[in-house]
């Protein structure tokens, strides 16, 4: 079989074979394949497409080329929950305990923050004690006892998605819908759970930036999940603006303690539900209805907040924290920022209230920077509010003094006041199955 | 300026701009721009063309990667022709002292065979004495004297096109008309005359098979040779057998000489004089009838055969053997190729017959291999001749007694015979200026 053969099979318009693709991802993952051909490739992908069968392949490949958790131990009971990326998006701190609450099996490895979306590593790891590094036996047999355990992504997961990845960045080869769902989709897979629920973000602040593309993008993803032999649902949610109120790693963490005792913001509640009662209809194979109704008695009955507290505690985490947050060490500075003018909020651009947020200190820039935990913003006006001149829009925390005026002007701008009040959004678009 | 974006804009369909494609170009050729980048480009140039403006832009930046020839002391006489390739095609050696008799200056730079097709620095160098590697100071003073002079390839010409060329041939992206019409127009630009003949071989032992896809190239090549600022023209010639009937390279000097002297096989004459005449209109700026008259004289009067007379003196090779050819050595064996059956010949695979030659060793397989300048092939009966079992297809003349029996077989499989004489093709096909 020659690499050549392919590329001109693709860039002719055929299906490859599964054959084909298995010999071009081991190729490409273990150096016999050049990037010159891996590239003409992508490039002949993104003209020619490739057919749901020929997806599922290379995702499955892609998922084969590194380290896989095994989670058959748990049966069809093991559910995770992905995110496309989003600002202010706690929902992991709320759903997993939820669906573990009611039985599911929640053996989860989460990342880090990068540019201005926060990590789910990096907010446990502002609560203190919380071990985000515990080794595979122990990992196991917390989910066995408990249900649930939350920790750091290692190992050498994926690395065909890596590597083809930053080529096709650098090649103009990203926009093509078989080779986003197979990287996104790999990842799933190799991560183990039977059940997936994807939070596909849609608007300002995140990657798909219409419902259409997003549906287009979801329905895709479900289908080569299904093809790949896994239950899987996706949930389409609204990123026009930052989910709840609170961004920043702490500050999360309080919010979803707000969430998982009853309280919080409406819309933080309502995602949350959503994404937990989809995983609980195929966990428990029981009809939406059913699923939604359980999910609610699982907060409303303290079920999902003690569930929370025995996992944090379980794993080194002060749970102290949990049942007062008053505990959490607070920021130096503490700066409203206020209005500059009255009307209704229009929009806010949450990608640049995300990077506000890291300028205050609550993430990175590059990978090497380090955390302010502390740090963030408590959102207090969010789209179709009324606004008065000299009203606080939002609150901005950090130690680091000398950035308020930077991130005053870059909230300001962030947040565009007009004279009538916005037509409501929806905060789920659809639900796809 | 950003590699990445020049592929994405004609990945999405828009033409380039001049100082992209010259970015590109240059950048490649230094090595700044990486192999997977320039391979995801030229795929992209497959599935969206490109105009030609921007095939002429390509095509000059690739003129320019490297050494050209500057024959602008020539004004609007130099005179170039060149042949895409075929099997006994020995009419530079014809067509270039007719030129040169009539008044042009050809300072031609040449190439040696590889594969199937000859090279005219093998066939000269077969006259003894003959150097192929005059100085560049010499080479012009020659021409200027008696204007001609035929030298081998020296200099690093058209670098960018080479290593393209090398990447498009391991990544599918051979076959797009803007990037074959720039690879080979780019070579005829550097080479440096301004005035150019194409043989564009259409047929079995061509790299063009259909006269659709031949007129489509040669239209595309004379269209940018234009835009270039060069007189050129395209001449669609038969090559379904061999031209002529001597194949390998004292062979085909010997047969050369016949046409100067008036004789030799009608077929090579005829192409020969389209190629002169089309060339001679060009140069001379006269309508077509009036350059194949002069062309035909200079043939018949002697003067071409006296230019290369004085051609080949020149340049130090020892022109008793023009005036005699029985001169040139012979092989040890000689050997007749007889019909096994009869009928008339329907077919011959050149290219088959090429390779048959190269077998018998006057040709190369691969670049290191030396030439038998002696050896190759003379054919008896072409397309269309009756046969009786029994004929004398053709004579094979080697020093390698061994290869005979294999030499044989692959002559006549490349040879169908059958009972009905076949519908006669045209040799020139089309004159494209």
């Amino acid at each position: 079989m020659r690499m050549y053969d392919i590329i001109e099979k693709k860039r002719d318009g055929h299906p490859l074979t599964e054959e084909e693709i298995r010999f071009f991802v081991e190729g490409y993952t273990d150096g016999s394949i050049p990037d010159y051909q891996a590239s003409a490739l992508c490039m002949a992908i993104y003209f020619r497409g490739m057919n749901d069968q020929e997806i599922s392949i290379l995702t499955d490949a892609m998922a084969h080329s590194g380290d896989m958790l095994d989670l058959s131990r748990f049966g069809t009971l093991s559910a995770d929950k992905h995110s496309t990326g989003g600002v202010g998006d706690k929902t992991s701190l709320i759903v997993m305990p939820i669906i573990a609450a009611l039985g599911a099996k929640v053996a989860k490895m989460t990342g880090r923050g990068l540019g201005h979306t926060g990590g789910t590593v990096d907010k446990l790891e502002s609560i203190p004690g919380y071990d985000v590094t515990l080794d595979g036996q122990t990992f196991m047999q917390q989910v066995e006892d408990i249900g649930i355990s939350l920790i750091g992504q290692s190992g050498n997961m994926t690395p065909a998605d890596k590597k083809l990845y930053a080529l096709r960045d650098v090649t103009a080869t990203v926009d093509s819908i078989p080779l986003i769902t197979s990287s996104i989709m790999c990842k799933k897979l190799a991560a183990g759970a039977h059940n997936i629920v994807l939070d596909v973000k849609v608007g300002s602040g995140a990657f798909m930036k219409t419902v259409e593309d997003a549906r287009e993008l979801a329905t895709k993803m479900t289908t080569i999940g299904r093809l790949c032999g896994r239950n899987i649902a996706a949930v389409l949610t609204n990123m026009n603006q930052p989910l709840g109120h609170n961004i920043g790693n702490a500050l999360e963490v309080q919010e979803a303690v707000e969430v998982l005792n009853g309280g919080g913001p409406d819309d933080m509640k309502q995602v949350c539900l959503a994404l937990a009662s989809a995983l609980a209809s195929m966990v428990f194979q029981i009809p939406h209805d059913e699923a939604v109704q359980r999910a609610e008695e699982a907060l409303v009955s303290g079920a999902a907040f003690q569930k929370m507290v025995e996992w944090i505690g379980r794993q080194g985490g002060d749970v102290r924290y949990l049942k007062d947050t008053s505990l959490f060490p607070k920021c130096s500075c503490v700066y409203e920022v206020k209005a500059t003018e009255s009307g209704y909020i229009q929009s806010m651009d949450a990608e640049q209230i995300g990077l506000c947020s890291v300028l205050l200190g609550a993430g990175r820039a590059t990978k090497e920077e380090s955390i302010d935990p502390a740090a963030g913003i408590i959102l207090n006006k969010k789209i179709g509010a009324p606004v008065n001149k000299g009203d606080v829009l939002c609150t901005l925390y950090t130690n680091r003094e000398a950035v308020i005026p930077t991130a005053e002007q870059q909230y300001i701008q962030a947040v565009r006041i007009g004279a009538e009040a916005p037509e409501e959004e929806p905060l789920i678009y659809d639900i796809i199955r």
